[in-house]
């Protein structure tokens, strides 16, 4: 017959499955001779074979407790409902993993009117009826469901009759009262009495901290944190011990280093004369725990003792629950300690350093998310919570670039440009933002938009510049016109402060302090990320437009460029008008005219970057976007038209419209992102993809003869068929060739082409006839794989889809292992059979994300390519997927 | 050493690679003793060798042309450059196919002042000078370059000084001096003489035939053709027999059987006194060849037993040139004859009766694409010559769906509803068209677009419907306010008279007289259908969306419908309304409501659907389109508020298209084609495919009340992740399962679902397990394979790659089996691997298309599915793909 009850000193730490956390841990600590109060544990098996039989306990399970019972009997000399020297004992849930505050706990059981009385005696009468009227009332709750308010109802009228108005200001005669009446309403809504037998109260319990497995708090939870329904809960029951009996009693908890700093030395809260309800409940301000030295030196040189012992034993920060009864030590739980981000660094690699972990622990210590945080600004916590209690928090939305700050609310991108320029801090808000808009973007501390999910344009582009954003709060209502937010009954202005944090999708109200980080400081996580670059075997570049960038980008540690977009060039103010005018220009001569504007331009680009990233490879992609992009919207030119037309006013104006609007026609696409763009742009304007490869060689030339050891890379984008590859690599290589006869100096370049098209993948063999490397641009392949646009998806279905199940993860957001990893593994193996010297990286979004990173390290690309402040995660995945995978 | 020089007597009719197919034909025939002129062929192998040395004859090619002239001269009794009876040879090219006038031909080769004079004595003066100074001319123009309409005008001056004007009203006297007329001319531009040494003149022939391989005319055929540049072509050099030497010569050509009726009697033309060109060039009108018989019945019955021979021989229709010389039949030329699609299919399947071919034999003979003539009308050759003799060919534009159609030029679809509901045959002419323009296309006899390609809608529709449509027309400019459009000058106003022939593109002028297509009388054709049906592997299924085209598919021979798309159901008129107010409606109740209403007619369209595919399954796929496109486009309503806006007119009209523009606004995708659509649609508007199953099942249960047997099969369409797949086929089935219960009839239902984007395919393996059957969209799935959106591509850049070659074939044509081709069988692979009795299909475009019919047979799909018009066509590709692969 299955075991379902095992004594503390018959289990382990490795039987966290069986016992759950809490279990294991009172196990452990049992067996290496730690004073834990007796006690055991019923098995997870026995939950889930309660939950298969319909909610009856297994046969067995119950004569094992009482077995077990006995034995705490013996162990701790007392008896459980027995007159001398009664035992009651805690009835506590503990899952494999901890899952704080969502399932039950029974405390006090075995309190009748016969132990009830020789408790008083005990320990007086006070103590003994305020311990029976919890039991009541969470038994009553807990086990039997009656609304918790109606008991507060009770002790409130109780209360009222008080001068202070506090529980501790209620007298004994009226604990009296409120145990009779609790016991009446007890009586009153079940129609029973409440149970004077201790192991009827006993069993009923551990049946309610069974149920709350399936409790709704405790099912959410689950489903967030993805731990699986069949797991079922442990039970713990343990002697109750007593911190509130006397001036030699106490309780606290203690860390064994600090969680907010990682600093080595105990961290943590202790209050005499208390139980642990009331250090959590806040009624008094607790001793910190360095107090407890001066107020009971001896226990604490133990509990000091057992810090280093539990530290040492789990080889990890713990988190240690304590009770001192009638001057003895008792350890209630230990458990590893939640910390924050800094201090998991700090704490993993102090721990190498002492000797306790080696690297490889350290590495696989820290989440990636971790690092995230502490490479963004953060809000200060206290703030923050201040400002969500005085109910300034406007809204939570998409956490679609980490990072915090607060500015003044800005309704358009010229404004937040002007303010900005000016040393304000702007928070640009905006229903969705676009290329128009990045000028406001660069200038604004943070971006807010009310559309458009994780890789809208405002998303990708906050997170390529390390920027906070908020995006899709669908809950704020926009009025550009009235330049004014309206949300939950409040109104935000332009101009009023507010505050973004990209972390965790917060939007607040008024400007909240924030604490910054800096890489350069960061000196314990660049002590990590070493080492995690001598474990890992793909490497980590960046996507970077500009030298700012790149020099970042080396800052983070990138070791080349694995993305320089050319599209933001055309954007900037003194080069849009020329793009225009030759996407407009109806003969080749005269486009070519103004594409010889544009190449110097592009030269002095290129060689920012290339002085920047001397002896790193720079991959350059050719223009990618739909051409009509540069031009007016449709939709504003229809309007602006039509209006003139109707006034009358302006005429010049309306030809001049007229005359885009016409070219806009004749361009528009129904689907741009499957139209002209990419290498179908360079084969269909001739001498746009040459100058810019006349641009890149000649930049990479002159940078060459001022001794910088230069690599550009040509990337050729969205190729779906092998001679689309083939003839612009031929056109261009030509040019490249020219340039450097020319220009009389060697240079070192490759060509490539992009990985976007599922066509692209299959036909990898093909390819790779005329690629010295690939780089998959995984946003694009995801796009075209599950025929998702991820412009419009994400906040139209996608999310929707991945709250209600039917997608595990956003695959914009996590690359899909199944559908999209399937084309790429295809890819990689094709493209090296033909060339075995391809280069393969990846340089869409999921570059970054540790998942995805994984997923690159598994079929063996040479490198991932990410944003900049994605670097240090990137390197990090990158250790941690080789340590896993090997 | 090669053998570069074949004596007619060497070859065989299986060297057609060496000799070319004149070349094969002449040996062939020599060797089975028919009267062939003594000759020998060069091959192509000296051809290829000729222009890989730079153009210069391989070492020993001319020596053994020297030998066979010898052998010739033997086997004629003349000589060549003698002067008792000398030998003239012809100087003909001749490649593996027929390339018809595309290459050069010298004639009267070995004619000097020497051999003029005894051919004069021989032949008579006239006749020798004529074919001096045709020698002269052709050696000139051919050989030298010498410009054509420089001979010609020499030719023209003299003309003029006769009476009739006409080359044989030239006196001798006169034809003597053009002959020095033309030397003099030869003189002066080659600054030499006219060769006077036959083996020159013969050597430079041979040389200019070789090089018209690569002359410009030669060079565009065989890309048209797909004809390749390294086959070259040999060159055949015959002794020159004359039909002009008295009365008792003739030249003529005949058919072994009708080319046009494919009946089983000698077809062609006879003159006497004349030589080959005469024939070609209409001067006089030529006796039939029944004439023959009693002009010269003896040679009417040696030819006729030539005829007899040759066809036998050859087991095909052959076309025969013929030349009786002083009363003796020669045979110069045997082909396999070209024949007009009907009687394609006749002479096969006579031949089969009369035992000449097998069945299978008969099935490779016939090509789709005659199949497809066969069944759409065509113009009247005789017309369609005279229109574009006289300038009536106003444009040649993509072909984009077969079939010839006059009427008057409308240009919006209510007046093409309104006239051609009134009896007038109308031509539909619109910029592009949409689903809006659907009832206007549906009363049209043809359809004329501007702009869109291939796949595009007005091709789509049209194709389905099997009615003309000459698409992407660019040279046509289209003035809907004007009601006209312009071509090269001219001006086609509403009401004038057009024709369009949708199977060559061609658009004409005025009213064109039509030859109407049968299927039911095509009694040949069905006859070879069944035959192809006894062999074919794969099923043929149509898509048809109504009782009529159903009706239609089913007397083309389907097996079942394969799709039934259900949005056009939600167009027609009636129910529009709902259909927009459903798509507005704010709350899930209103919603409920307006589907209750949608109900009843889509359940009368799954009955009538039903009853007419007695005993077939039917595959309905539910809604599929983005669902704005049931909303006006967004930017007639910005025109339209900005309009009234500014005006003020109208306020009550204003506010209503605010509100639909709101909506509108709200549900605007960039990438529609993208977003939420298909089963995403059914996904996130509650009620709407439960809806539409409740129809399908109910109306099932209906017709099987009836006695009818049906088969109803529901489709969800663009699945790419299974849980889509899993969740609709859930709630659906749960839908299915409560109609027939409420009911109380067992129908035979399945689940399945299309295969269209890129996942799908990847994922076959997990949607296998929901599916009963899958059906690959090709459409979309090349659309996302390639990244290229099908609407806005084919204008945009698809047609120009296919042009310039960087693209094969248009993949929305022709099945990509390197990229698409392998999701799909990558998808078959991996869905009959989870349920082996998945029921695979196609429904795509490319399921009438042969090479993707093709290609579905080679990957085992269960069936293709085309539109009724394809039928025959599949039928027939199917058969033949199995013959070919097995």
């Amino acid at each position: 017959m299955l075991k379902y009850v095992y004594l503390f000193q018959e289990g382990n730490k490795d039987m966290r499955n069986e016992l759950g956390g809490k279990g294991a841990g009172l196990a452990e600590m049992t067996n290496i001779g730690l004073k834990v109060p007796p006690g055991f544990t019923i098995t997870t098996e026995a939950c889930i074979a309660y939950f298969d039989a319909g909610k009856k306990f297994p046969a067995g399970m119950l004569e094992e407790t009482i077995e077990a019972m006995k034995t705490i009997e013996e162990q701790s000399g007392k008896r459980f409902g027995g007159t001398e020297n009664p035992l009651l004992v805690s009835v506590r849930s503990g899952a494999r993993i901890s899952m704080p505050g969502m399932m039950d706990t029974v405390l006090n059981v075995g309190l009748n009117q016969e132990t009830l009385k020789r408790l008083s005696e005990l320990a007086g009468e006070r103590f003994a009826l305020d311990s029976y009227r919890r039991l009541i009332q969470m038994f009553g709750n807990i086990v039997k469901g009656i609304e918790r308010h109606k008991f507060e109802a009770v002790l409130d009228e109780y209360k009222k009759k008080t001068a202070g108005g506090q529980d501790i200001d209620l007298t004994t005669e009226m604990l009296k009262e409120v145990v009779e009446d609790f016991k009446k309403l007890y009586r009153d809504e079940l129609n029973e009495e409440f149970p004077e037998d201790p192991y009827d109260q006993l069993s009923q319990s551990i049946g309610a901290v069974f149920d709350s497995w399936y409790g709704a708090p405790a099912v959410s939870y689950r489903k967030e944190e993805g731990i699986p329904g069949h797991w079922g809960t442990a039970v713990n029951i343990m002697a109750m011990v007593f911190g509130n009996i006397g001036d030699d009693s106490g309780t606290g908890v203690v860390f064994t280093r600090d969680p907010s700093t990682g600093e080595k030395k105990l961290y943590g809260e202790f209050l005499l004369t208390a139980q642990g309800e009331d250090v959590v409940a806040g009624i008094r301000t607790p001793y910190s725990i360095g107090e407890m030295d001066e107020l009971m030196p001896e226990h604490y040189k133990e509990l000091s003792d057992v810090c280093t012992r539990l530290e040492q034993h789990y080889l990890d920060v713990q988190d240690i629950e304590f009770t001192v009864e009638k001057g003895k030590l008792w350890i209630l739980q230990t458990r590893t300690g939640k910390r924050t981000a800094r201090s998991a660094v700090k704490i993993a690699t102090d721990m190498v350093e002492e000797g306790l972990i080696t690297i490889e622990e350290a590495i696989t210590r820290i989440s990636p998310h971790q690092v995230d945080l502490l490479l963004h600004p953060s809000f200060d916590l206290e703030a923050k919570k201040k400002a969500i209690d005085s109910g300034d928090r406007l809204a939570v939305a998409l956490n679609a670039s980490p990072g915090a700050a607060s500015g003044i609310a800005v309704f358009d991108a010229d404004k937040a440009d002007e303010l900005g320029s000016a040393g304000r801090a702007v928070i640009l808000v905006r229903p969705e933002t676009n290329p128009d808009d990045v000028h406001g973007m660069a200038k604004a501390v943070g971006i807010l938009t009310q559309h458009g999910g994780m890789t809208s344009h405002a998303a990708v582009v906050a997170r390529g510049w390390g920027k906070p954003c908020v995006a899709g709060c669908e809950s704020i209502h926009i009025d550009l016109k009235a330049r004014k937010f309206r949300v939950s009954g409040r109104e935000i202005k332009e101009g009023d402060y507010i505050s973004i944090d990209g972390g965790s999708g917060e939007v607040f109200a008024g400007e909240l302090p924030t604490v910054a980080p800096d890489f350069g400081k960061e000196l314990e996580l660049q002590k990590l990320l070493s080492w995690a670059d001598e474990v890992r075997r793909l490497g980590v570049w960046a996507n970077a437009d500009n030298p700012i960038d790149a020099k970042r980008a080396l800052e983070f540690g990138t070791e080349g460029i694995g993305l320089c977009r050319t599209e933001h060039m055309f954007f900037e103010e003194e080069r849009r008008h020329i793009v225009v005018k030759m996407i407009m220009s109806e003969s080749q001569e005269e486009r070519q005219k103004l594409l010889d504007q544009l190449l110097p331009f592009q030269r002095e680009d290129f060689e920012g970057i290339f002085r920047v990233m001397d002896g790193y490879p720079v991959i350059i992609r050719l223009i990618d976007p739909p051409m009509h992009e540069f031009l007016p919207p449709r939709e504003e030119l229809i309007e602006e038209v039509t209006k003139l037309q109707c006034t009358g006013e302006d005429p010049e104006k309306l030809a001049e419209l007229e005359k885009i609007q016409e070219v806009v026609e004749r361009m528009w696409e129904i689907n741009p992102m499957m139209g002209v763009r990419g290498c179908r742009a360079g084969i269909m304007y001739p001498g746009l993809t040459e100058m810019q490869t006349r641009a890149i060689i000649e930049a990479a030339c002159n940078v060459a003869k001022e001794g910088i050891d230069v690599h550009p890379e040509i990337m050729i984008p969205l190729t779906s068929h092998v001679n689309e590859l083939h003839v612009e690599r031929d056109k261009l290589e030509k040019v490249a060739k020219d340039v450097i006869a020319a220009k009389g100096i060697e240079v070192d370049y490759k060509f490539g082409t992009m990985i976007e098209t599922p066509r692209a993948a299959i036909t990898a063999d093909e390819l790779a006839e005329y690629s010295d490397f690939f780089s998959f641009g995984t946003n694009d392949l995801t796009q075209m794989t599950y025929g998702v646009s991820r412009d419009d998806a994400e906040g139209k279905f996608l999310l929707d889809y991945v709250e209600r199940g039917i997608l595990p993860k956003n695959p914009f957001e996590v690359l899909d292992w199944d559908g999209v990893g399937v084309l790429m593994e295809m890819c990689v193996e094709k493209g090296r059979k033909t060339n075995p010297k391809l280069e393969i990286g990846i340089c869409g979004e999921h570059g970054g994300e540790p998942r995805s990173v994984e997923f690159c390290h598994l079929i063996g690309l040479n490198y991932v390519s990410c944003s900049p402040f994605r670097i240090p995660i990137a390197r990090l995945s990158a250790a941690q997927a080789k340590l896993k995978h090997g």
